[in-house]
């Protein structure tokens, strides 16, 4: 089967090609977008495939703007890939004055809960949708992908790859929300989506996944310790400590007086694509 | 005489800080917003400041988010400062319906013609109040400053350099408005701000001060080929031509398949601060 894609907008950047689509989903029953990078390497050649999940609020474009991610995707010959972090549009529910549940708040779940369970289904979307759609309609390489994102996003990243043994080689995360089925802020999204079933919270929960995983992927996260939502609704400090116990590979870095925002990512993203593209094209 | 700054927002970003202030400006006669960007190098020592001026429609935010520039200022020392580029707020003339003048679109000049001239005076705004502010607060490097800018605003960067020799040892410009006197778009905004006296534009006008110019500093410009605005805003051309006509120097990139966005900016933005940081560091 084939995906039509509508083609937004391309931009030449760092020798490659910034692009945006828009396609009818499948998994969430609505338009999706998504953006990607192909560096100057994809012409001709397969390319390692670098998924980025971006946080609350943020479409596909932030990353692309925000993050300068493209001029070592470049380097590294590495693509990426960026959803949007929810559905959005014609009959898809939202609730517009909360910024936390709805348009923009997916928590890369499949919603069982009415009225989000039609369309709410962004971890299938994540898991088989898209990545069916990047190998279907660019030169990526087989077997060489990654995942990374941003607080709700790097939620996404880690709990995907922890779930999926074997679908990525690498996976790493900025400021990541790790257990939200411990903090209020996580709880009422997944009360929203799932119900009061915490079985539900534990497949979506980045701490509880981490308690029975067996030789998850290493690690590498990037925390700042001036990030206004570390204590209240991130707690790394939980991924860190069930990591210990457990014996899983985890590199924490942690950065005095560096905030939540793009630029914290923006500072040490470069870091992160050399990580993957490391493993990616080994 | 001391300035008050409101500091609105601060960044740690790479090793250094992105800083958003606001204040009340004396040639405005209204509050005002700039951004700079503080390298590591600025904790306790003098460092080199480089301008950047904005194109339409932008603020003091969208070089800082989007440009990638801090990694760059950071490894060369060099602090950015970034004006909005226009007055705005109460009593602050605009006309919402157009962004080609008014509100983000100062022009860089000093307006003449009401209802703009009370407030629109972005060139003592760049040339005199800025600078001085800058020297007060900061730890800036005296006699080291360059200025630099995209579309809009690599026209100011150009202009102002050309009209204030020694103020500055280095000049660049992404996709500037080269010769605006000459294009219809151009003519406009100048007929809004200045009238209909011609003398008075050639002020404002990069290609016929250069005609009259005797040595200007080299300027370093580049052009994607691909820009929508070339052919009718920017008329690069007309600069190349004064420039070999005049025997200036004009180091001219242009770059296939690029566009007006920040996307281009980004992808040559370590070139131009390395250029600026070269000359404002001998």
């Amino acid at each position: 089967m084939t995906t039509q894609l509508n083609e937004l907008n391309a931009y030449k950047c760092f020798d490659g090609w910034c692009r945006f689509f828009e396609h009818d989903a499948t998994s969430t029953k609505s338009k999706m977008r998504f953006s990607v990078y192909l560096p100057p390497q994809h012409e001709g050649w397969q390319v390692p495939v670098l998924y980025w999940l971006s946080g609350l609020t943020c479409t596909e474009e932030n990353f692309m703007i925000k993050a300068g991610a493209q001029r070592f995707a470049a380097e590294h010959g590495v693509m990426l890939v960026v959803p949007d972090t929810s559905p959005r549009g014609e009959g898809v529910h939202d609730e517009p004055e909360r910024y936390d549940i709805g348009s923009g708040a997916g928590f890369y779940v499949n919603a069982t809960r009415d009225p989000w369970a039609p369309n709410y289904r962004m971890y299938d979307y994540v898991v088989q949708e898209l990545p069916a759609i990047i190998h279907e309609h660019f030169h990526a390489l087989p077997n060489a992908s990654g995942i990374f994102g941003h607080s709700m996003g790097g939620h996404g990243a880690l709990m995907i790859s922890l779930r999926n043994p074997g679908m990525f080689r690498s996976v790493s995360a900025f400021s990541p929300i790790s257990a939200p089925s411990q903090v209020p802020w996580g709880q009422d999204a997944f009360r929203e989506y799932l119900g009061n079933d915490e079985e539900a919270w534990a497949q979506y929960d980045t701490v509880s996944l981490l308690k029975k995983a067996e030789k998850p992927l290493p690690m590498l996260i990037d925390q700042g310790l001036s990030d206004e939502f570390l204590k209240n609704l991130l707690r790394v400090d939980l991924l860190e400590k069930v990591c210990k116990e457990r014996g899983h590979q985890l590199t924490l870095n942690l950065h005095p007086r560096y905030g939540h925002s793009y630029y914290f990512v923006a500072t040490f993203i470069g870091e992160h694509i050399a990580y993957h593209a490391e493993r990616l094209r080994s």
